[in-house]
Parts: structure tokens; C-alpha cells; sequence
């Protein structure tokens, strides 16, 4: 198996096997169009449904301030009409169906995606790429919807847990890419032409940068074909193209420690605690999954124990870990009344300490181990997920792993392993972002 | 089939066969254990997961004002503690196992459930189960876990596209049980004595209250052993006990009109406009659910469309129905800039008043058609949707129906149908409720 070519080295016009239908898998195979889209899919026989999606390798960190939120704005006109349909008769087609469909927009990437009825996997292929190969950005569509979006910028605002961690990524990554939010601002919509969106969508919606995602019941023959018949005219003009490679590691990514308070009368303090993660590639992503987990992923967690069941000082208080390509986060999020802010930051900031000194139990361990790999086993019912891991290896990894073998890697993680991560990975420089009734000058 | 009893008809000690395997069911089978514990499975084979849930039919309208939220309370102290496990030891054996375990609280019921892999399926039933069976209510968990809820209302009260439901309820209804947050406020909460919330769990928690259901790949009969030999002294306590009935229709319900704003300064307007709907046991039910989706269900509903697509003056707007037993709410939501609230409730007014004249056309019952079949058989891959699916069965309907029935019964509605649920519902007096930076007497 570890044979098998990255996409980018994948001669265009071949079919290739990725996973053999075993270890917890279907049949992953991935065929290469010439001109440089790739389709891969998962059979997964027996179920009822399929899970379909288009992602383009383009996401917030691919734009300069000036235009910051229009990968995110450009997700949004692909649903606005194509060259024979218009917005209602795209969501009409999937609605009838019962499909459940929508789009997404991270930093790094963009997806469109609809999960149907095995049986209206046509349809959705059909609907998908025709937003994604031939939407016509209509001017009059683009005026509306970015009133539509300055919506969803103050729709956001009003939901401080999830907004504090815009606040943190701004504070700890600077005016950089990746501390903007993938919105945008205000500002930024208010001021981006159609033209600027225009260009982005030609420029990153092309054969190389689009991954084509499949699982369910369904025949790859018969996606790669509806698929290369859908893109035929970008296919031709990409000539020689290959698939581009996975974004990678390029310059160190600079990081900020410190403080950044947003005064805002909330009824809670909303506080992440932060500090550099991992980056995907990182041969301890998988210790510092059970480190995460142990700490602060399930109600046996140290921080839901110490900081809700002994204390009873939150409700929400978690722990969790974003990995880019070139850098991480690992952060704890909690919301608790603002006068009991300070104890809660302390109560975190000792249970920090105590693991970067001493790792985790044995019993944590093998707790942490059993919840992730069982909710892996369970996650991997639903087509969607089976879809977002066929995504997620194209997008970050040097091959397709079965299920089995992610569960393995778990099990060979070590007490060592994890208390060697937590030792660096704690003990790195944290940054604090607060939002709640305070002085923005107010120190925790 | 239709010769079936409901469970408080069932002759204790018996098992009978709901469903046969085919139909989209599995085989659904239901035994009444003597003392009145009914335990309701559906046999799912092939799959990996099974879900298990215990459910008491008691919620929050079932309070008076001064205990008000002591349904929601008791669900979080049935986590803090048995006879024989600490609240580590309990979350520690699910988390252990990547359980997806939780519990909830509705005002006219309450869920404890686990997904887990369905080789664990003894240990959920074990630890759910002892949770339901065994609590100990330990006097100095009761102050903790009141700092907890305190802090998850003040966590709502931070999410006002949430929190505009409550304030719509509390119109509407009044100062009436149904009316009233379900987590209870901060005086009321503040003020619950150990006591009242430990005679609630002595008289909600019997069995001929509570209801076992459980679904995925397993054998009743083994389900039904384990739960009765952990219900062993409360079935014996309960002697002949039979289960009780479904919460039935009382009298009329009174409901309130006009408009309540509560002022805060919000980004946006969060706003719902709702009428009087349906009880879950009336006819027109599968015509009022085709309605609202075609009203607003999706993004090629009409108030999506109007508000949306065209105007371009919210993200988020939608319809949607609650049902309770003797009354129902049918609502629409929408959140927009403050300066722009008249014009999107004049919009969605627009388009009630519309519809109630003229129903849908055949394009769109269609297409509503598809949209919640393709959505009902989609769902129902899940253990935890099907489990589900038991317990709505038990809690509100006289019989259990397949899958394919309940796809028919959509089929089977005209519009005509839908027109006239649209005439009589759509003309109801309505209430308005609103959340934003407006006086408390400000007009729309």
C-alpha cells in the first residue's frame, strides 16, 4: 500500500485502489482526470445514502486584509445561479429530494456538499458541479447577498461562546491571515468588488485545486464519469495540469502570547487559554488527541471534573486542538459568571501545570484511548463522515488510512508519549482572550 | 396490526410484537414488566452502534411557578451519583467506552441515553440504568450542581437566537407551566430545597412512568432481563402497576397575542412571530408539516426565498412547529439588523397572509413532499434517530407505525388539505416576540 502515489503524483488519466475493503473501510479508490481534478470515493454497500462534495483547496488565509471573508462570500454566490439555473431551482432540485445540503468555508478550504438518497447521487453530482463549474457571479446577486453576509457577521457577533475564539485567533496570530476572521469584517464586505470574488473564483476554482469527494452505495466509474462530462470545459483548458499537492509547512508561523479582553456586557465571561499547537503532519498529533481528551473532552475529563462537577464554577468548560498546515492551537474554552472568571482561569491554569509535569494516569490513558476510538467506530456509520475523512486525507496526508489503522496508532501511544507532549506543549507561551463586562485593560 | 394495545393496556408480563422487520423497521417488540416498566426495542442487524435510553414522562410543565425548573435540575443530579458509583465513576464507564451519552430535559419529558458500539450495549444499560435506579441526591451535590445550572442560564440568556423562544413562550402562554423556561430562572433555581426536587424523583420516577427503548443490533430479551433486574425493587415496590397512559389533551389551553419586545443591545433583532398550531394527535399534522417546510423549511421555501434570496435582509429565517398534547405553536423565526425588523416582519406577514389565501401550489407540496420523506429515510440510518422514533411513538401515539407508513401518510395529503390547515391555522391571532436594542414599547 505504501506504494500508492499523493494525487500530485498520480499520472492523469489512471484509476488507482487507496484502501482495499477492509479494516473498517469500503473500496477507496481515486482516479486522476487529465487536467488535474481528482474524484475520490468510498463504496460503502448495504446503507441507504451517499454523501457527495466539491472542495476547492482555497480558504480565509489565502486572502490579504483588503479583501478578507471572500473565499467565504464566493461560497455563497455559487448557490446564487449558474449558467442554466437559477438559486431556486438549485436549492429546489436538492430540497425535493430531501437532501441535506450546504457549504462550508475554513481557512484552508472550501466545501460544497449534499447527502442523499443513494438512488439521487446523479442528481446531487449534477446540481454540486454545476455550482461549483458554472456559476455566473450575477452583479444584482452579489449586492444581496452581501447584505446577507453582514448579517451573518452580526448573527455571530450575538453568540459570544463561538466568537471568543475569533477573538482569540485575532489576539495570538496577529494581522495575519490566520488571526482574520474567515467572514470578514464589516468593513471588508462592505468594500469587495465582484470583480476581486470573480478573480478568486477563477483562479482557485480550477481542475488542480478541486478535490471531488464521494461515499455510499455507489459505482466510482459512473462518479468520474457524470463528474469529467460536468467539468469538461475547465478540464480542457487545464490541459497538462496535475492535481496540486497539500498546502505545507512554509514560513514559522509567529504567535503571540498575553492578554486581549472585548468588553461586551454578556451575562457570562466566554475565556479561551491558548497556546501553539501541532501541525497536521506532526508524528504527535495522536498524543496530543489523548492528552486533549484526557484533559478537558468528556464529563470524566480533569478539567470537567475539577472545574464543573467539584467546583461547579461553569457549564461549558472543554479542551480541544486545531491543527493547519503549518501550525496549531490547542485551547480550553469555559463560560462561567464573570466574578468567578479569575478562579476558573486559575483552576485551568493548575491542571495545565500538574499535566505538563506529570502527563496522565494510566486509567486516563486508556479512558482517553477508549473514548476517541469509539467514537471514531461510531462516527464512521454515517456517509458524511465517511466523506469528510476521504476530504481530510487528500487535503493534510501522505496516504488513505483505513479506520483500523487509525484506530492502531491510538493503542501505540504511550504514558511517555503523552507526557512528553504535554511537558513541551503546555509549557509553551499562552495567550488569554476574555470576552465579558470588563475594562478592556483588566488582568486575569 | 391495528389490534395491538397501546403499553397501559398491555397486559403486564407479557411481550408483544409493534412492528414486523419490514416496512424500513426493524422488528420492534415491547414488553410491560410486572410493576408497570415498559422496555421497547427495535432490532437493527448489520449495523455496529445501538442506543439505549431511559426516559421519565415528567418535564418541566408539570412544575408549579415557585419549583420551576426541578424536572431540568433532577436530570442533572441523576449524573452526580448512586449507591454504588461516584459521578467520575459514571462518566468515566461511558466516556470509557467513546460513548455518545448525554440527557435531556423537554417540558413534557425527560431522556437519558448512550449510543455506544453495540458489544457495549450491557455497560450502558448498567450505567443509565443505575443513574434512573439508584441516585443518591447527595445534599452537598444539590449545591454544586445549582452553581452549574446557574450558570447555564446565564449561558442561554448569552445566546438570544435561542433565548427569543423562551420569551415567545412566556407571552404566549403566560404565567402558566408551559410558559416557563424549562431550566427555571435564577430565583426559582436559587431557592429549590434538596427535598422538593428528591419527591419528585420518588414520584416521576416509577415505573409505570418510566419508559426503556433501545435500538440497533441486540436481542430484547436480553435488554429486558438487564433492566428488570436493576429495576428489581421498584417493580416490587410498584406491585400491580400498569404503565401509564400518554399524557393526554386537558383543557383548552389559553394563549396570548400581541407583541413583547425585551430590550438588549444585540447586533441583531432576534424575532419570532407564532400562532396557535396543532396537538400532536390531530389529523392535520402531516398537512401543517408539510406547510411550514414549503412556508419555511429550506432554502427554496418561500420565506427563505422572499427574505433571503430576493431581499437579502437575514441569514437565518425559517418556520417551524412544536407540538404538545393539547396544544402546539407554530412559529417562524428570523434574525436581521435592528433597522431592518419592520421590513422583515412585514415580509414574512406578507407571505403568512398569502399562503393562508391560496395554499401552496402543486410545485411546491411536491417538493415539501420530498424534502421530509428524503429527510425521514436518510435519518433513519441512525440507532439514536430510531431510538428515538420508539420513544415518540410511546410518549404521544396510540400505535407504533413503520417507516413506509409514515412516508404513505405524507403522500396520502392533497392540496387541498394543506389549504385548508393554512386557512384555519395561517388566521390565528398571533403574538410577536422580539429581542433588541428598541424600547420595551416599541411597535411593529
Amino acid at each position: 500500500m505504501s506504494s500508492v502515489p499523493i494525487a500530485a503524483e498520480q499520472d492523469p488519466g489512471t484509476t488507482v485502489t487507496l484502501l482495499e475493503p477492509d479494516g473498517g473501510s469500503g473500496l477507496v479508490r481515486r482516479t486522476v482526470l487529465p487536467g488535474g481534478l481528482r474524484v475520490v470515493t468510498e463504496n460503502i454497500p448495504g446503507g441507504r445514502s451517499a454523501a457527495f462534495g466539491i472542495s476547492a483547496a482555497t480558504g480565509s488565509r489565502d486572502e490579504d486584509s483588503a479583501h478578507a471573508g471572500s473565499a467565504h462570500f464566493l461560497e455563497h454566490l455559487l448557490f446564487k445561479g449558474t449558467r442554466t439555473r437559477s438559486a431556486l431551482e438549485i436549492s429546489a432540485l436538492l430540497d425535493g429530494v430531501g437532501a441535506d445540503h450546504n457549504a462550508y468555508t475554513t481557512k484552508e478550504h472550501t466545501c460544497y456538499y449534499a447527502k442523499v438518497l443513494d438512488r439521487d447521487l446523479p442528481l446531487a453530482v449534477d446540481v454540486v458541479g454545476d455550482m461549483v463549474a458554472n456559476s455566473v457571479l450575477d452583479e444584482g446577486e452579489v449586492e444581496t447577498e452581501r447584505g446577507v453576509i453582514l448579517e451573518e457577521i452580526a448573527m455571530y457577533e450575538d453568540e459570544p461562546a463561538d466568537l471568543v475564539d475569533d477573538v482569540f485567533a485575532e489576539h495570538f496570530f496577529g494581522d495575519t491571515p490566520l488571526g482574520r476572521p474567515i467572514l470578514g469584517t464589516t468593513d471588508s464586505i462592505g468594500a469587495l468588488a465582484r470583480d476581486r470574488i470573480a478573480e478568486q473564483y477563477r483562479d482557485a476554482y480550477v481542475p488542480s485545486e478541486l478535490i471531488v469527494t464521494a461515499a455510499g452505495s455507489l459505482e466510482h466509474d459512473k462518479v468520474v464519469e457524470q463528474v469529467q462530462a460536468m467539468f469538461a470545459d475547465q478540464l480542457a483548458a487545464a490541459g497538462e495540469a496535475r492535481p496540486s499537492r497539500p498546502r505545507g509547512p512554509g514560513e514559522p508561523v509567529r504567535t503571540y502570547g498575553g492578554t486581549v479582553v472585548q468588553p461586551r456586557e454578556t451575562e457570562q465571561a466566554h475565556i479561551i487559554l491558548g497556546s501553539e499547537g501541532l501541525t497536521r503532519a506532526d508524528p504527535r498529533w495522536h498524543a496530543l488527541r489523548l492528552l486533549s481528551a484526557a484533559l478537558g473532552g468528556g464529563m470524566s475529563s480533569r478539567l470537567f471534573q475539577e472545574v464543573r462537577e467539584k467546583r461547579g464554577l461553569a457549564y461549558a468548560v472543554q479542551a480541544y486542538h486545531t491543527a493547519y498546515a503549518d501550525t496549531g492551537t490547542f485551547q480550553i474554552y469555559a463560560g462561567c459568571l464573570p466574578e468567578k472568571a479569575d478562579e476558573v482561569i486559575g483552576v485551568c491554569r493548575d491542571e495545565l501545570a500538574k499535566v505538563a509535569a506529570s502527563g496522565i494516569t494510566s486509567e486516563e490513558l486508556s479512558r482517553a484511548k477508549g473514548q476517541i476510538q469509539g467514537a471514531m467506530v461510531l462516527g464512521s456509520e454515517g456517509t458524511s463522515a465517511r466523506m469528510g475523512r476521504l476530504l481530510s486525507h487528500e487535503l493534510t496526508r501522505p496516504r488513505h488510512s483505513s479506520i483500523d489503522e487509525d484506530l492502531a496508532r491510538y493503542d501505540a501511544v504511550t504514558r511517555d508519549d503523552v507526557a512528553a507532549a504535554a511537558a513541551e506543549l503546555l509549557a509553551r507561551p499562552r495567550a488569554l482572550a476574555v470576552i465579558g463586562p470588563y475594562e478592556a485593560d483588566r488582568e486575569f
